[in-house]
């Protein structure tokens, strides 16, 4: 599923020569491994064993278990991802925080051990961070088409509303561990849809 | 120092008998070991030879690293703390988002500390969010005192309102590691002032 909160999906590198189907059974590894085994099951060994790639090329190539993560990550900024365009930027907000409430509630979830795992590893970290920047500055056209269509005005922040409808669903479901509701994604997109409102 | 966000800071715990000094002196090395060895260090040995409490004790009364989590997140709930009084539901939150910014940027933090345990034991998980589900309970007061001025309307759910506000900065201060602004305090705490005003 294309997400604006999920960091890959099995088959997510794209399809190329060798070495790119090399990277997408490594790839592929990583994000079986960590959902089951955590952090500390995520070893250069464990990914070769699994992917059927030599351990000397995984070692090679990415060296430790932060370079397999970090590149987990950049190959999901890579992935195709389109910010939705419902004609409103509640409908917008909305439908974003629907992507990052299934991306934290499936069953394994990647993106929830992704981010368990970025409080391990420092680059896994800096790799997170690099991922939703991009994933935020790629969704900010939601809040300027609002702009242009008038609904609000033109000085409203686009990182801030983005920020103020997802953080809500971040903290609910990744530090609070709280239960879904039916409505967590419209619920906080209404904040963000307030803070453009109110022009800041 | 008093804090929303704060689990617990060094003489945490009340003065009372010998068990209540126990208590305290295995507390403090709870809180010192965490931000300096994180959870991996975070072992009932380590705990003994810190706070002098032998190991026996330790292990009978708090049985693991779990336990000893939980403890100090429920010491840490059984402290005084009043939610602001300021004036204004703006100004209120931006306090209770000052608290939230110096407990997760001040060095070491033991509420970042704690919140990266959290990913490592359901325990620890656990007692996170019940100590933040009671900080919520009790600052519900900031949106209620604001409908009785009338600087809201009365349909405003407070825990919204708080976690329109909160949530923000965990998200940049834990999630993203962003580097702390000065107006970011300020600048979500007009978000949850926004949703109140938007009545819901």
């Amino acid at each position: 599923m294309e997400s604006f909160a999920q960091p890959l999906s099995s088959g997510a590198a794209r399809p190329g020569g060798r070495t790119a189907r090399t990277r997408e059974r490594v790839l592929e590894a990583v994000t079986a491994i960590l959902p089951e085994k955590g952090f500390d099951g995520l070893t250069v060994e464990a990914v070769a064993a699994r992917s059927g790639v030599h351990r000397t090329t995984v070692y090679r190539r990415w060296r430790d278990t932060g370079g397999l993560l970090a590149d987990a990550f950049d190959a999901a900024r890579e992935m195709p991802w389109e910010p939705p365009d419902t004609g409103t930027l509640l409908g917008d907000l909305t439908e974003v925080n629907r992507q990052v409430v299934a991306a934290l509630t499936e069953r394994p979830s990647i993106a929830q051990a992704l981010i368990a795992a970025s409080f391990r590893s420092a680059v896994a970290a800096t790799a997170l961070r690099e991922f939703w920047e991009d994933r935020f500055a790629r969704a900010g056209v939601v809040v300027s088409r609002a702009a242009e269509r008038g609904e609000i005005g033109t000085d409203a922040g686009a990182r801030e509303v983005l920020v103020a409808a997802c953080a809500p669903v971040f903290y609910e479901l990744v530090l609070m561990r709280a239960p879904v509701t039916d409505d967590l994604a419209e619920r906080y997109a209404r904040a963000g849809a307030a803070v453009a409102a109110a022009g800041w």
